[in-house]
């Protein structure tokens, strides 16, 4: 996703990333695929306090590339660092208020940002893991979040809260733990992948496997597949735009040049805008953690148990308060795969508010500052009781 | 683009490909960089008859990949082979009926299926021209036709009709040559590309030139860079279709498991029809050509020669008739580019008629048999006087 637009200045102030472990031997953690995974560390962050009765704690799921470092600066952060990915919207007196809630955020599994994933040392081996690392799905991401829950004391959640593949982690929560989840807001997502996003992980996917330095996911330690990756990144990037976004932002306006080159370095401004992005993805992110990530968010299907009365029926303990947003102009999960979830929920009895913003950014929408998106969360959150 | 649907019999029967070669040495054809090329070959076929007056020749623009085989069978053809590109429209008593009308279709200057392009031996080295082939235009596409038609003897063109590229060839005809135009149908196309287009566009270039069999275009003879150019054609082939075709087409069926495979080789049909798809075109089409062909259509840009009054202003010999169509589904080039197309020539005082086809199934809906489609080519043709 495309880095925010805030400010400089984080009123959440100093923030620290944590490291929880767990499944250590001879303990280990079997995911839905039916293979074991452990030791498993899930690092995470946190913000605001956690309240005596324990009933204030906010779990914020980020997206695909994202981080547990949702708000703050870091200690060791340098002049023009920017705070964390959600900072226009975590913080004292902000749509996620941090003097009224304890705000934990924690890196998915299979990420590469702290949390256990492709690039961690593999125990058996000693060598990071590469494609031994078992296959995982937003499930199994879930259930790393709620052993460090348990791990943090916290039985309940007043909110859920994510975009995209963490909207995804939203509605999983829902039907996985949900006696354990007060409110959801799944914001820009789907119960499930379509053709069409399907389509673009797999070419990101194959894009990396087709970089000879790939290796078959054992790079570490030498050359990585930084080309595959960087033309990953550019597919995903255009995704989460949208046609008129790119048309206010760049147009055919040009590079530098008064004229064409008539050569292949690029003349518009929006293929710089994409080198760009590609090779500074390809610094902060691991291939094989796109790969793992991206067949979770392909094989994610929650259609059939969100239709399920059993399993959220609307009784007393188990009802779930829901705040559905999507965007305008995001095309990755349109409005009509929102409005889907929303039936779903209502045909179950459950309690749904749905919100279509209109906005002409496409589906990172949600990662730029808006203060009609601050205005509905903060007011959604509170009205819980 | 994708294969028509057209069935096994085709109409205009067994059809030849054509050589005409032009620019000899001495002369050699200046380009709109400014580069020379020569000699140039346009590999061309034609359908029906010229008549006495020589009034009855329409022109077909073909699109980015595909080629001069418009209609019928080659002689050498087996038994399972598919007929031309636009079988479906073009033969006796069709759309575009041979009949009454003397069809020409040349494949475009910089591609590889027998007009000059990369992969042709630059008589200069006498090896493939790699990169040293100079950057062409639609433009320059244009005027090989243009000295292909002098070639035959045919000063003017009852129409020019062509889709997605070929309907940027349709636009630059009538602002280069209008005079030799009477009628014009552009169909799901643009007059200059949008950001998300040249992104498209420029992903699929990073993706051949990211192939380290690529090298820097010299690979004519050796391992050529079929990695990238397979994820370029996967690319490409997302942007031609839709989302309402792939979820009717593919939604989430799995390709021949019952459960997922927790592995990367793909699970989903859409997955192995994205590695069919790019497997195939790296059999038929040369990597460079692709650089050079998306180039050319990033750069095209008509929108102020037809804005010119002065150009096409409507006089008794310039006047053109159109007919402009797009498609309801496109989003590589959305109706709304089309409108603004029949709003520049409406103000321009043009006779343009336009027409959005409701279809689903995307930019390449022109490539597939419609009989909406084909009883309107035909009754916009009838009525040319």
């Amino acid at each position: 996703m495309s880095e925010t637009t805030t400010s400089q200045d984080s009123s959440v102030g100093i923030v620290e990333k944590k490291y929880y472990t767990f499944a250590k031997p001879p303990e280990k953690l079997v995911l839905e695929s039916g293979a074991s995974l452990g030791p498993v560390t899930i690092a995470y962050e946190t913000y605001g306090r956690l309240n005596e009765q324990k009933n204030n704690c906010i779990l914020l799921a980020h997206a695909f590339s994202g981080d547990s470092h949702a708000a703050g600066f870091y200690a060791t952060d340098r002049e023009g660092d920017k705070p964390g990915w959600w900072d226009f919207i975590v913080g004292p007196g902000k749509g996620i208020d941090t003097d009224k809630y304890f705000v934990i955020c924690a890196n998915i599994l299979g990420s590469c940002m702290g949390s256990t994933g492709p690039s961690s040392i593999n125990p058996e081996t000693s060598k990071p893991y590469g494609l031994d690392f078992p296959m995982m799905t937003i499930g199994d991401m879930v259930v790393t979040q709620k052993a460090l829950l348990d791990h943090l004391g916290i039985s309940r959640l007043l909110a859920v809260i994510g975009g995209s593949v963490g909207g995804m982690q939203v509605l999983e929560w829902c039907v996985r733990f949900p006696e354990m989840v007060r409110a959801a807001v799944p914001i820009a997502t789907t119960m499930r992948h379509s053709a069409l996003a399907i389509a673009f992980n797999e070419i990101a996917r194959q894009s990396i496997m087709a970089d000879p330095n790939w290796k078959h996911g054992n790079y570490y330690g030498g050359k990585k597949p930084d080309m595959g990756l960087a033309v990953a990144r550019m597919v995903g990037h255009v995704t989460y735009l949208s046609d008129e976004a790119m048309r206010r932002k760049f147009g055919r306006k040009l590079q530098d040049k008064a004229h064409f080159s008539f050569g292949f370095d690029g003349d518009f401004q929006v293929e710089s805008y994409l080198h760009h992005q590609g090779s500074k993805f390809v610094t902060r992110f691991d291939a094989n953690s796109v790969l793992y990530i991206t067949k979770a968010s392909d094989y994610f299907d929650a259609v059939e148990q969100i239709r399920k009365p059993n399993l959220i029926n609307g009784t007393a303990q188990n009802e779930i308060k829901y705040l559905v947003i999507s965007y305008s102009s995001d095309w990755l999960y349109p409005t009509y795969q929102a409005k889907e979830l929303v039936q779903a929920l209502k045909c179950c009895g459950q309690d749904v508010s749905f919100c279509e913003i209109e906005a002409d950014c496409g589906h990172d929408a949600f990662l730029i500052e808006d203060q009609r998106f601050t205005t509905l969360i903060g007011g959604f959150l509170d009205g819980i009781t």
